[in-house]
């Protein structure tokens, strides 16, 4: 038999979930001054973080390709891994005051991340969706994918993130 | 005894020398959009590349922090690697016309990069450096760092590049 | 309009894809001495590769721990990505003859991998498998997974390998 | 002003230190059976770690080849990036016992590795030395490099590890 000193505590209300929800849609869209210039987008927060974002003239890696740059693929990977993780967070403490869960997502930090390049980023707008392989209580994994509109597999992505 | 059937070619001017890196830190500063954004400038060509840019406020990751967004990180050391790159395949073809060599610099392409995120990204400006480990004829292989204007290790690298 | 100097060939015979996937197989588990030595053996080649290898005690990482050995999580993953391009290749030129074929399956190398190690490796046995992302005429990418025999997801790993 | 609740403690006596060092060496070269059998010994552990392996057949990736398996060349600079914080943590905190310091090398962990395979594993034996980028309380960073005996760069790794 197993014993917890604190005894299970009733999870959020409905309300105070979409109060986070909205906080975390915020942090992604307009609290991050890089992000917000790359016009990141949450198309979804569940199952997994679904991300949107168009192309642009000045997303490009040269002016004869056309194609994104490598650096604004690896950029919006590495958003969507720490995003994924702050609706992973609050899902995994159910019971936590918002306070204390918008506290959780300040201390997330990206420790290392891989991007593989497959195809040229061509297309009009990007949909990027990740999948959190472990969510542990110093270390977060995740795996990315980025398709453009047409559902190529423009690249994939795997960081660890550093979160308490 | 080994033999060649191509005698070897005296190699290229200093004035068709001149001509390509002048070509080189176009590509680098002017030709790449988001490059030319980003505010990258070459600093050094030779031994290794060095690249500088400014911290600016659209740069950053969250409004309280002032940090250098982990994605900006990513973008300049991707772009670091593959330009140490174009210099390296002009020194390893030392006898290709400007135009051949000029050729061989749009056929670069990341296969994939690993970023280590070390320590904040404070500063008001940052140097990056790069270290080519192998140049082959099909993959090229570098190791990057990103300094800070006090000498603080920021980031590292590691990427692997197509060339041919 | 696009010109092709060869008409499609017809494929293999069913008789000579059994003979390309013995001998895939045979390399797999015989003829890479370290590979071997690990112990593993293919479980199915398609639709995708898994493989499957038997904890054994000097697999370990520490004594106390009985946990798999990081380089072994690895060792296998790498195994797992270049194998699945094996069959890959094998089936990306369903005209060629055997022979060509198997001169493909020698020309295959690692550029680079990245293993994600998500939970101890603790198990009786472990199944590794194998998703290529993409097979271009020069690099093959892929992502690998590796569950223990309760089903549980030890590590992800993702890798580059130069492919002609 | 900063102020520490504790004072500094004297530092470890040169004979625990030798205590010390000679159970990091026992760690890497005895307590580990993978590595055990790999065959890895400690060269040097200041000012970097160097570890040192002989090439066997049985360490290879295919008969024809006589090369390193890349599987065997991941688990020596994974067993190197670690096997490096132990000392690194035992310098970090020089007034710390013996036994506090052996209890923080148990638990490090691998979070996740990047091998580059620059080139083929060949020679007699191999050098693997290690550079920490950073050492933080929660994280540590390294780079490897492995060399062959004709000083010949045959991979690098970049890995970060939990620590505590």
């Amino acid at each position: 038999m197993k014993h917890h000193d604190t005894p299970a505590l009733p999870p959020r209300s409905a309300e105070d979930e979409a109060v986070l929800d909205a906080h975390i849609v915020r942090e992604i869209e307009h609290n991050t001054p890089f992000q917000q210039w790359l016009g990141v987008k949450v198309q979804a927060l569940q199952p997994t973080l679904v991300l949107r974002f168009d192309w642009r003239p000045d997303l490009v890696g040269h002016y004869h390709s056309g194609r994104l740059h490598g650096g604004v693929i690896a950029a919006v990977l590495d958003a969507l891994g720490g995003c994924a993780l702050m609706k992973g967070l609050a899902q995994k403490h159910p019971a936590e005051t918002v306070a204390l869960v918008r506290q959780r997502l300040t201390r997330i930090g990206t420790i290392d991340m891989r991007v593989d390049y497959l195809r040229p980023g061509l297309g009009q707008h990007f949909i990027g969706s990740c999948e959190i392989t472990r969510l542990g209580a110093r270390v977060g994994s995740t795996l990315m994918r980025l398709h453009n509109d047409s559902g190529v597999l423009v690249a994939t992505a795997a960081a660890s993130y550093i979160v308490s």
